[in-house]
């Protein structure tokens, strides 16, 4: 297995993650939640989203989220602009990264966006041009490359297909998304050789829901295809609209302690991302999500001595 | 990546599973979960525990669980049998297969079960004679063989000294368990490549604890390295006596989405599996720790008319 020697991970709780909570987040703390997450080393943080609040209301406080935190050098602070509208506001908050979407099924698409896909990106190429002529990077999501709540499992020639046509916006980075985390690792491995010969396998990012527990699994894979950017969310923030009560994008926890264990760098310091997943769980008043926060948690429990249990056997 | 065609899974809640809860389960529910478990098509459960309920009360009625199931033909029903004791009891109550124990660092073993390694291993020998002589099946456990709470990550090559030692004891099965759930899939492929060498790998299982959410990424590096043998606890049952409140076993609906995602066969019905999670853990009082459970449960209730949420992106 050859694996990158170092991954960057793109921390996408503020924005995937909130936007999917129920819990309404007051702006203290979702700017403490951006500082905190940026401190912790992540070189991209996806802050903030210039959608209209009657769509999205989680992420209307997104201009003021910018304007207060706290700038880290060497992090890019990202935010999804699905038009020419939001972003303009992105401009105007300064965020270095916009994120325009598609998806790889018409019938999400319609859904998700009402148009077709190629309206959708139509909808996106003049957003990319124009962030592009800011000088700010730009990403391109994919939704439901591993499969779709409406139309099951697309052919991988689906996903090739809308890669190709997307591919000339020449963004910066390309979002492979496992919207409702239903694929496994060979279909991950497959989409990912056959996105990687569109596109450079650097500039992959795979972007995966924790819904069906195979995040992890499915990151691992990717990662023996070469891909090195990988999205998750501190805590697993985030839900899974399609399956309420299921979990959502993989926990960033549970992607730095694989990551770590396979020796790859990822600049990021676990146990600054544990604190903090805690700390916002608890203000959110749910359960934390990653089972390394909750496992790291339980054990400084017991170092501060509380009782470590008995012994099992196997 | 080469995968087995067939997987047998060994479902160990009713064993490694309650053992570890908390919660007082009654002599009716424990048969009740054996059975529904046979029914969903397992080929093997880990059924009872013939340990001094001195030290396991959760295991203390093992003799009336098997004596009250009904067996389903072609299900495999072990017990764990730490002595000669053990043994007697396992043969009375006409259990299939009986389970023995070690682990591969010294500590571990210690603190477990209050001897050596080489005691450890003494001990089960004529234990393992004796149930090959009445004509049972038996297994023996490798504890700690990913990482050990006391001694930190073992060399390979103390897996491989352990193994060589047990493979001896002529054991129809021998269980590579990720005791605390700390391995990773490299560290994991390393494992059982060594193991492989030792004794044939039809004969090796997977017994992963997801402790740090890396079960399912592992139980998939194992299958690459061609162990067709994979223990699981439904609902995830089970918990980490090294760090309360976090997650034990891996769960079996999540091992079943993998495999079944992956085109590899198992004879298991998830569905029925997932019905029984559901139920077990109400029982229990306690959250289903299956991903792959709870998505679907909550799917199920979308489709039994509640919403099933608005679109995201992403």
């Amino acid at each position: 297995m050859t694996l990158p020697k170092h991954v960057k991970i793109v921390e996408v709780g503020p924005r995937d993650g909130l936007q999917n909570e129920k819990a309404d987040v007051d702006l203290d703390t979702k700017v403490e939640l951006v500082e905190r997450l940026a401190d912790a080393g992540f070189a991209n943080v996806e802050a903030a989203s210039f959608v209209s609040p009657k769509w999205v209301p989680q992420m209307a406080s997104s201009s003021e989220v910018m304007a207060r935190i706290r700038r880290r050098p060497g992090t890019i602070y990202s935010a999804l602009t699905p038009n020419m509208k939001g972003l303009e506001g992105a401009i105007a908050a300064r965020v270095d990264e916009v994120v325009v979407f598609t998806a790889v099924t018409e019938a999400f698409t319609q859904r998700n966006t009402n148009c077709s896909i190629a309206e959708s990106i139509a909808r996106a190429a003049p957003v990319v041009r124009a962030a592009k002529d800011a000088g700010l990077r730009t990403r391109v999501a994919l939704s439901t490359t591993m499969g779709c709540p409406y139309e099951g499992v697309p052919p991988v020639s689906a996903v090739v297909d809308v890669l190709e046509r997307v591919a000339d916006l020449g963004c910066d980075e390309f979002d492979i998304a496992d919207t409702i985390g239903v694929g496994t690792p060979t279909r991950v491995v497959e989409v990912m050789e056959a996105c990687a010969r569109v596109v450079p396998v650097d500039r992959i990012s795979a972007h995966f829901h924790d819904t069906y527990g195979m995040a992890v699994a499915n990151v691992h894979a990717a990662l023996q295809v070469g891909v090195s950017i990988v999205h998750s969310s501190v805590a697993g923030l985030g839900g899974c609209p399609y399956a309420k009560g299921a979990t959502g994008n993989v926990a960033t926890e549970d992607v730095l302690f694989l990551l770590h264990g396979l020796g790859i760098e990822t600049g990021v310091d676990l146990d600054a991302v544990v604190d903090v997943g805690q700390w916002i769980s608890a203000k959110l008043g749910r359960r934390c999500e990653s089972r390394v926060g909750n496992a790291l948690a339980a054990k400084r429990a017991a170092a501060r001595g509380e009782t470590t249990g008995e012994a099992c056997a196997a």
